[in-house]
């Protein structure tokens, strides 16, 4: 039985793309198989890795490539051997990840690291499934894809607040959790912008005893301090801030990717044996690094991407226990150009996310706008 | 009472000292304290750390200096508030660190971490006491200092084997012990020298799976190997290493501290969740690079300085309860300037350790023959 339903979306044909110049066209997904889910989009995030792949920043994309991996919607069509317990009708979503190899003899795969799979990954868009069929995103009407990767939506979590969480927030998650923040640490969180916005949200859902977010000016202060901050710093304004507030931090979660950032800075902020986490993923390089303080304070600087299926349905459990609730800025997915060229623009106050009209119901359109006002 | 000795030592009086210019002069030591120890100097390894604060390359040193922070003797002057059972007449070591503030509300101090105690440390030479009185090392004939960082040396371990334990041993050591180097890990460790030797030779020790030593070139591989090494790289001769041997190491140590090391291939080594440890401490800064491998494969760039007293002690246990053996060249200490430019050329096999003939009795004079051979 072939779907009543077409596959359309959002297409990047080159790297102008980033411009604003995604053209509405109908592509092929992957050949459905029996562990595969489709989902009828209502809402997707718009996450920086959109804009890095529209534009080939980290390498070459895939063109045409149909970005989006914050993906909820509604489970259509579920294959006979869909893992996860999803049935049709079923409000899912899904993340970064599409796919890995899920061999037992794979210590990440079968260790709960599916995300870091060195044997194989298949990002939610711009990337090849084993087969080499082509995977798109959520910018889309529909998305195919292995049932491993899609995870039911608490009744809790709104579809719009929900579909941020899942590149977003398990990107800010993740590391906050496997370093043990929680009661009795102090963390910080540099930026407060899509990723930034969820760090602070997850450390304080993690009950941290002390909540620094960093930002370049004071202009987003009062929202860092409403999202649970307890402390902000201001690095373009602030004298003296990193003397000041050194050795006063377990751990750091970076969010920013510029090559420019002041990582020295940050790594005098650090109590001894602290850990200093990138996350933001950058296209050049990091400045030349004095690499005494690490030996001198024990400290580490760490990387983590995204997080494994185990991890994210954790993250959505503790959100809607917790009443976490995205920042998002709802846009009609009809207006995806102009939004990504405003989240390019620094404009997001914290999320983007598209909705697709067509999909949702009233009632989600009604909750749509009173989350955008 | 006053000793009925004076210290005198070889002093570097500015930064020509470390083109071995160090002068035979006497100096006032710290006031003795009841909690400290004096130590008759029978042995003390060169490290690197000399050369460096000899021509003030991490930062100007205190001159005049009295380097040397590998020091075995015997215990001549014992206060009557000493730690740690010593009696004159016991022989004894210091390595690299003489005090930290050992206060009970210090998270370091109180947690078995002295090593990073960040309210007050004193180096064992080129540093001061809280005091004020200067610290002075071990290239003379009596050291004097706080008995919590002076070790009993284990009877199976020679003097001047243990002497390069106290440093070099420990700061390869440590980092391992700290990080689960044991059996079912693989561990590399970058150059053979001083630092490397211990690291392979600890690593053994502890029974990992797999121990690589890097090196530039093939000339250390069968030293490397006999010390216990399973797998040698030679960097600037096997071609495609880094691709070759991509994801086969939970741990590096990283004893080399040129700015031109080639991280980005370390990195590529480490297998998923893995960790690069500096432990040599550059003078200049670490080149730019490119972090997204960290967050790829959950990699941690860390640093580690030497180790805290309990491990010390945990370290000569362990060395003395497995037969472990420093690759020692001895040199008298008259000839001190010579084996400092000679330590600089890279000609320890390998670790230089200076005998003070005055002190050592027949028998050690002897041993320390054998092992010059």
């Amino acid at each position: 039985m072939s779907p009543n339903y077409k596959f359309q979306g959002w297409m990047g044909l080159d790297k102008d793309a980033a411009k604003g110049k995604m053209v509405w066209q109908e592509y092929t997904p992957k050949p459905f198989e029996e562990t595969d889910i489709d989902i009828q989009i209502t809402h997707c995030g718009i996450c920086g890795s959109d804009l890095h792949v529209l534009r080939s920043g980290w390498s070459a994309s895939l063109y045409p490539v149909c970005v989006g991996h914050e993906i909820v919607g509604v489970a259509v069509r579920v294959g006979s051997k869909a893992e996860g317990g999803i049935r049709v009708g079923d409000r899912v979503g899904v993340g970064a990840q599409s796919s890995s190899c899920l061999k037992p003899d794979c210590e990440q795969c079968s260790g709960g690291a599916e995300n870091y799979c060195q044997n194989h990954q298949t990002g939610t868009y711009s990337s090849k499934y084993p087969d080499g069929s082509k995977s798109y995103g959520g910018y889309a009407d529909y998305w195919r894809g292995p049932s491993h990767f899609v995870f039911k939506i608490p009744d809790a979590l709104p579809s719009d607040v929900a579909a941020p969480m899942l590149c977003a927030g398990i990107t800010a998650f993740s590391p906050l959790k496997r370093l043990g923040a929680g009661p009795g640490k102090r963390v910080g969180i540099v930026g407060v912008g899509g990723l930034g916005h969820f760090g602070i949200l997850a450390a304080k859902a993690l009950e941290v005893d002390k909540l620094v977010a960093l930002s370049r000016t004071s202009s987003k202060k009062a929202d860092a301090l409403e999202m649970g901050a307890t402390d902000f710093i201001a690095t373009d304004e602030d004298e003296d801030w990193a003397a000041k507030h050194a050795n006063s931090l377990d751990i750091i979660i970076c969010t920013v990717d510029s090559p420019k950032m002041p990582l020295a800075k940050y790594l005098r902020l650090l109590r001894v044996g602290g850990t200093f986490v990138q996350v933001g993923a950058p296209e050049d390089r990091l400045p030349p690094f004095n690499i005494l303080p690490l030996l001198a304070k024990d400290l580490k600087i760490a990387g983590s991407s995204v997080g494994s299926p185990a991890e994210i349905r954790e993250m959505l459990d503790l959100f809607a226990k917790k009443g976490v609730h995205t920042w998002n800025n709802n846009v009609p997915l009809k207006d995806a150009n102009k939004a990504i060229l405003d989240m390019d623009a620094g404009k997001a106050r914290y999320r983007f996310v598209l909705v697709n009209e067509k999909h949702v119901s009233q009632v989600e359109r009604n909750e749509a706008r009173e989350n955008k006002l």
